[in-house]
């Protein structure tokens, strides 16, 4: 039996770069799986019975998106989320306003757009931190027109502090340790207390998304695992984490463990350092990976593409990856588990 | 046309430890391609033309490998290469003696399969250091049977001193700058010397195995090539390099630079650590990768699968890898290229 509407978790899309494809694909995802969109809705049920969708951005932006992808939704823009619907297939669009679409040029970077992605994010985010969404899907930004902004120095300042980056391909699923720091400061945070409030804090997420036991595996960071540094700063965190009863294994050869992971000996990988899940994520699967946020108290997603501003505008950029985002981070936050990303 | 059958280079194969499969994947890879096997004849273009065959092993152990894999080949013992053939389908065994195949059981480690595995191994690689042989194809050593004679402390003690270790999979090439070490040590050793020497190496040895212009790829040693350290010990060596005339580019972020070589962007991938390539290749490629040493006047190389003591002597081995393995290292050793391995 589908729950009830009102029971279904609040999961907000921000939609992304206005110059970039990000407010497209937002629209035919979301059209190709509500039944007053112009979809084929073979989507409804994959969807539609897992969450109540509202979309953040503006709705300039977001008509011009129904345009170019030749959809439409009945878009409802409402002051807060407490502001009850007229027609409960309506869509909210939370839109603090101040945009201008008419001086937004398809692929193009500027600082306007910068300037709405980061207050849009920061709209959501705090929605996510007070409990009023359970999930924020975030389209595509563009790095050139967050830098023109001046408001932040790196895309990875975004990167909500004291969280873990979990990233999904395929079979595939790995959070490291850190990650953009050079390789030797990256090995001097291998610690028996940092491997352990990961492993924790990845358990806990995996069981609150519908895993009952989930079984972890955390790589070593050594050729076949076979050091010291191995031994003593990695093993001690496992010994640890399975004293509390979590189904963790390891340290594992690092060339070994993710084709273990994609063989499905395990649902996740713990990693000591970006580029060792990095490589066998992108080496193995050309799609790229969404990534969650591990250590908030709501599902926060990012799509596994960029803005591609090479192609927007043309309504051919493909809404599937926004889909499989949108209804993972729903599944997620209903706990009704993790699947296989496209 | 096919060169006369005395200009064919010399390819020894090496049969592995008399326990595991290795004897029968190579009389079964040998009578899949020579007419007076049992085999079926197909493949016969594709290594009869390309080489003459010498076995490296005791003529009790591959007997017994014949009938387990119920093929028959024309062995001949020979004292050296410089004997006489009197009938030309005949395949040379050298077979130093002393091995007593009515005490080895299959799937059994030894100390006598140990011995027997490195007296075959220093034979075969003095043969290819004197220039008497081409190339030298390893079947499967098994590391325990190594370990029991005592006469080396770790499998890893066999790489030739000096080389490096090129490994291929499917579209994928890969060397790093150094082996087993600890992370740390490894990140210590880029520095743009030993960058620079390892990039030579393997443009000279790309060239010498038959393509005209290499493309080689640098991974950058931290996330996304970013830091100093990348720019500073890599970038001169790379540089330095392309001065000479070396189609070499990078450093390239060590997450994107395999998906590019698995998409012909490249032929081959310098890496700064044993982990960067590795984790690639296991991980994208099930099936395990040919090793080639690169750094010897000749081709040796090592098939990608292991003893298999669990089905050895049971015939039911597949030969396809040690067949591709002989097939490469006589390209290779005629300059006729690469090709994707399977």
């Amino acid at each position: 039996m589908v729950p009830a509407t009102t029971e279904l978790p609040l999961i907000a899309i921000m939609i992304g770069d206005p110059a970039g494809v990000g407010p497209e694909v937002c629209v035919k995802a979301l059209a190709s799986c509500t039944s007053t969109g112009n979809g084929d809705g073979n989507s409804k049920d994959e969807l539609g019975g897992l969450c109540r969708p509202v979309l953040i951005g503006d709705i300039g932006v977001l008509k011009r998106a129904m345009a170019v992808a030749k959809v439409s939704l009945p878009l409802r823009v409402v002051a807060t989320l407490e502001e009850p619907l007229t027609d409960e297939n309506s869509i909210r669009v939370l839109d603090p306003g101040g945009f201008d679409v008419s001086a937004c040029a398809f692929g193009v970077a500027s600082a306007a757009s910068g300037h709405a992605v980061l207050d849009w994010t920061a709209l959501g985010t705090a929605l996510g931190e007070s409990g009023a969404i359970q999930g924020l899907v975030m389209a595509p930004m563009d790095s050139e027109s967050i830098k023109l902004t001046g408001r932040i120095k790196h895309i990875d300042d975004l990167q909500p502090p004291g969280t873990f980056m979990f990233r999904m391909s395929g079979a595939l699923r790995v959070v490291p340790l850190s990650e953009h720091l050079p390789l030797v400061d990256a090995i001097a945070k291998v610690k028996p207390g940092a491997v352990l409030e990961l492993i924790e804090v990845l358990n806990k997420n995996l069981c609150r998304w519908g895993l009952s036991q989930p079984r972890i595996a955390v790589a070593g960071i050594n050729p076949h695992a076979m050091f010291a540094q191995d031994q003593q700063q990695i093993g001690p965190a496992i010994e640890q984490a399975q004293q509390q009863g979590i189904d963790v294994s390891g340290p594992i050869s690092p060339d070994s463990v993710f084709r273990m992971a994609i063989e499905d000996k395990y649902d996740a990988v713990v990693t000591m350092y970006h580029d060792q899940g990095q490589i066998a994520l992108k080496t193995s699967n050309f799609e790229g990976a969404c990534t969650v946020y591990l250590g908030l108290p709501y599902i926060m997603l990012n799509v596994p593409h960029g803005s591609a501003f090479d192609i927007a505008g043309t309504g051919i950029a493909q809404h599937e990856s926004m889909l499989a985002a949108i209804t993972t981070a729903a599944r997620m936050a209903s706990g009704r588990g993790i699947f296989e990303q496209a």
